[in-house]
């Protein structure tokens, strides 16, 4: 099992009821629940918050190892997992649920200057530069553009980070940063179609760009970025939008194991079959973002989101129970339950099944409810609830720089 | 108004009351609560909360100014504090209160190969060290004395950091890290006096040595640490001990800060008369672990912890309030409540005034009150108490390794 992401713990929680031994690699010891990312990004919840230990979970479950590493490669032929340093490991089976990369789509300095929000350490990242900014204006005088973030990319992650970034911002000028001009700063959220929120109905998508223009952000649909430097960002109007910050939530792409691996690829992902095998290989599964599934009648991609890859992880270890026992695959399906983005406070949108729509306040609470319920570890969620109870209460959050921390 | 501690907070708190401007510069924009660090070095807390954002502090007073930077050095001329970059800031009254550094005390190798705990970046450091070792030892094997621990200093530090990783270690390898042998792990107290908690009776000395050796700590006293080196330490006896981690806890010195002023100085710390102005400077204030005021009829320097630096805090403020008002200045005097160092789990030493000593579950509990009540921020103080609350009641913790987070 390669990946402690929603998709890997989601076959091990299905594994480690029947008799297999099941091996863990990531190269963090933590999960991390990334629908949550963002809020890490605006200081409003602390890494500690959305990580959960690995080893926590392997307690309860003897069948259970864990290994911290870098996976550097794997031989079929002898079935094992090669790493950088240290024995490698021999399977049976190969569960493949290592996760996605960034997509810049060929833009021009966007690897070098934009920052994506897929990892831990990108939020991190992302949370220091925000907070960074904010006092190196205060310290040395505001620099032309310095304070204003551009967000590429007009979809759940980027209408959740816009929205909570203009709050976030909106409340700092007022109470922190008062010798700040907050015509200084802007966020700019750039949307390469013409509507926000393409995976939802139109109604919705209407609603999120009401909602973040009033909440200061400048919503611009129909454009594209065409190159990103350290302090500007050209777009495909040739405008230049100076900016300290260009945040890329325009799309996830392959992640760096799934390019060296020897496997069939569709769309820079492994080429799964309904059975969740990749192609031509009987032993190995590959399952969430890292996996290409074509799915339905209309042969359309499984989104990129953790509902697919949990159902997908418990699909693998259903599998793998089968073929221990001789029995056939079963094709996987996959249950959509619908999708939902947060804008802000009181202020969210959720698209859910039979035709379902909701918006504003109810969606808002149904969203906290869902992701409260999601979290893994009873100290996580009681930390989560304690920060935004917190938040909502006293309208206010942290402005933390930890270096490092 | 230099450095946002336990000194520098106390102070602007108090010339928050009157009618002055006051600036406050650090290097970072948040507050540390020093005590609990050895927490974050064992994976106890989160950095967040400890942390305390100096600007929410700010908002409740008009009359204070924070400034994120970096302090290069101070013209007493002009009194004017210069920067790294950016302007310069003019000051009327001048308070140092940036702290201190690690002192070595000249032994070889210790800069370079062990680890303070006096900043959240040293004690995210030292958590980082202790998880990797772990989950290096248990995907690659043992090596000798990869898992051990030397701490150097016996003091509250020393103690607090090795009663707490025994714990630590003694819960992780019987639930989360059953592939190791305990065998190969190990925790050494170095101390170079004959017994441990030379500021307490020795008769708290010797219950915390006891208590220590329980939880399976090896106690060296009156044994010397001559070289340390990436992988082990020679202690002056001669003996080598291979270990994976060496933590200082033997003595704090002079702050860099301190090394470039052009200020009388006594035992590397600047030096301050009884109304806590540095001798010789009418208009510059020192207080807490940066400055050296010989206190008393036996002329002791005050201890370098929170309560002298918090009491010179405010008498500085005060002092300054006199000083505007052409009042006098009176001598500071120091309030000494006692002293406190926990080992464990219902263990601890407390060393009050009138004799008053207390020690075990009681000692404690007075721990744990007094600690919560300290930490700066509701929000904070909830964070703590619900971290505690969960680790008590299921004697367990955290295991995390978050790079840069």
């Amino acid at each position: 099992m390669i990946g402690a992401g929603f998709g890997g713990l989601a076959a091990c929680e299905t594994l480690a009821k029947i008799d297999v031994d099941v091996v863990l690699v990531d190269r963090h010891n933590y999960n991390t629940f990334q629908p949550l990312l963002y809020q890490v990004a605006t200081s409003g919840l602390d890494p500690g918050d959305i990580a959960y230990p690995v080893r926590a979970y392997g307690r309860a479950h003897p069948n259970f190892r864990f290994r911290q590493d870098d996976v550097s490669g794997i031989d079929m032929v002898s079935r094992s997992v090669r790493f950088a340093e240290g024995p490698t490991l021999t399977y049976d089976f190969l569960v493949l649920a290592a996760g996605a990369g960034t997509n810049y789509f060929g833009t021009p300095g966007a690897a070098a200057n934009a920052k994506a929000i897929y990892t831990m350490e990108d939020a991190i990242a992302v949370r220091d530069v925000v907070t960074s900014s904010l006092e190196r204006a205060a310290a040395h005088g505001e620099k032309d553009g310095e304070l204003t973030v551009l967000i590429v990319g007009g979809g759940a992650t980027g209408v959740e980070m816009a929205g909570t970034l203009a709050e976030l911002r909106q409340m700092q000028f007022a109470t922190q940063y008062t010798e700040l001009d907050p015509e200084c700063s802007a966020i700019v959220l750039v949307e390469l179609q013409e509507r926000l929120l393409s995976a939802f109905h139109p109604k919705l998508g209407a609603y999120a760009q009401k909602a973040l223009r009033t909440r200061g952000v400048e919503v611009r649909c129909g454009e594209s970025v065409k190159e990103i430097f350290a302090d500007r960002a050209v777009l495909g109007s040739g405008e230049v939008v100076p900016c300290g910050l260009v945040i890329w939530a325009a799309g996830v792409g392959s992640c760096a194991l799934t390019e060296v691996l020897d496997l069939p690829k569709l769309h820079g992902r492994v080429e799964i079959g309904s059975d969740l095998r990749v192609v031509g290989h009987d032993d190995i599964f590959a399952i969430g973002d890292m996996a290409a599934l074509e799915y339905g009648e209309d042969r359309h991609l499984l989104p990129q989101l953790a509902p697919p890859a949990i159902q997908e992880g418990r699909h693998v270890g259903h599998q793998i129970e089968r073929l221990l026992a001789g029995e056939p695959m079963v094709p996987f399906s996959y249950k959509d339950k619908g999708i939902m983005a947060t804008i802000g406070r009181k202020a969210a949108v959720a698209e859910l099944t039979h035709g379902i729509r909701l918006r504003g306040t109810l969606a808002w609470l149904a969203w906290l409810g869902l992701h409260i319920v999601l979290l893994l570890g009873a100290r996580n969620r009681a930390s989560v609830l304690l920060n935004w109870a917190w938040r909502y209460a006293s309208w206010r959050r942290g402005s933390r720089v930890i270096a490092g921390g």
